[in-house]
């Protein structure tokens, strides 16, 4: 079984090496001593794009692997285990 | 007058050369097929170190640029800048 | 079919009840001009109530709706409609 | 000196009591069965009402009691504090 993001992997890569440009350009800015609410609201902007991405892994793994152990009678575990991340990705 | 966050700026560059670090290690782990929960995971800690650095940039900012303008009787401005940074950071 | 926080009804509004009270509490607080740091206290506490009651309703749904919908074969439009709530609750 | 949010009392008050009238909402619609979708998307709505209502009582703090312990070269506790509850009020 491909795991649940195979279908998106480029898409998900895409994102990510997106997100590490920003983040090297965020060093840019502090490097020359951009004014910090800039600086900030480069950041905010980065926070936001893993979020997004971090949607995307969520989406893909409830059609996927938590679908697939329902359908096998065995979904209990995979349930505990999505709300978990769930908790830890909204950040409480 | 030095940028606000000029006396923590190579803890600054260093946080966020640890998260570029995090971010490629998310690019990796895509590419290896780690198991999606455990992607999230990781990415959860990323949003939480950039956070983290978020408020390390508030808190330089507010004790330099917003307090010398406002002993400079002048911190109306700054303020209004300073709450609209913290709505977009605080996501909303 | 019984909802699905059915079996924990009573426990969620014993919660509400709770942030009801808390939100009255606010008023209290500031009704006596409260000092604001304290009351913002008190609301981030209310905040934090209401989330774990989100994941509690969150947690049960996906444990009896969603899996009663792909065990029925029929899933599609439940996961949907579950990420776009994970989305809204996690603010974004 | 009166406290910092004094010139929108009213309004605060005015919020939270309809805060505290949606949360009502909430027991009825548990009460009555609604569907946990449902729920948790009025749910997020009052999570974000008090967010809002947070954002306004942050900004008063700022522009009154941060402003005028700085303008008697007295800020530095007061900045301590902001930065905390902003950090509280941020979730994290």
């Amino acid at each position: 079984m491909a795991v649940g993001y195979a279908m998106t992997k480029k898409d998900l890569q895409d994102r990510l090496r997106r997100i590490e440009g920003q983040v090297r350009g965020l060093q840019r800015m502090v490097d020359e001593d951009t004014y910090c609410i800039d600086v900030l609201t480069q950041l905010s902007s980065v926070v936001a794009a893993l979020k997004a991405t971090g949607m995307g892994l969520l989406d893909d793994h409830v059609r996927h692997c938590v679908r697939e152990s329902v359908e096998q009678g065995d979904g209990d575990a995979k349930i505990e285990e999505l709300m978990a991340a769930v908790a830890r990705f909204s950040g409480r």
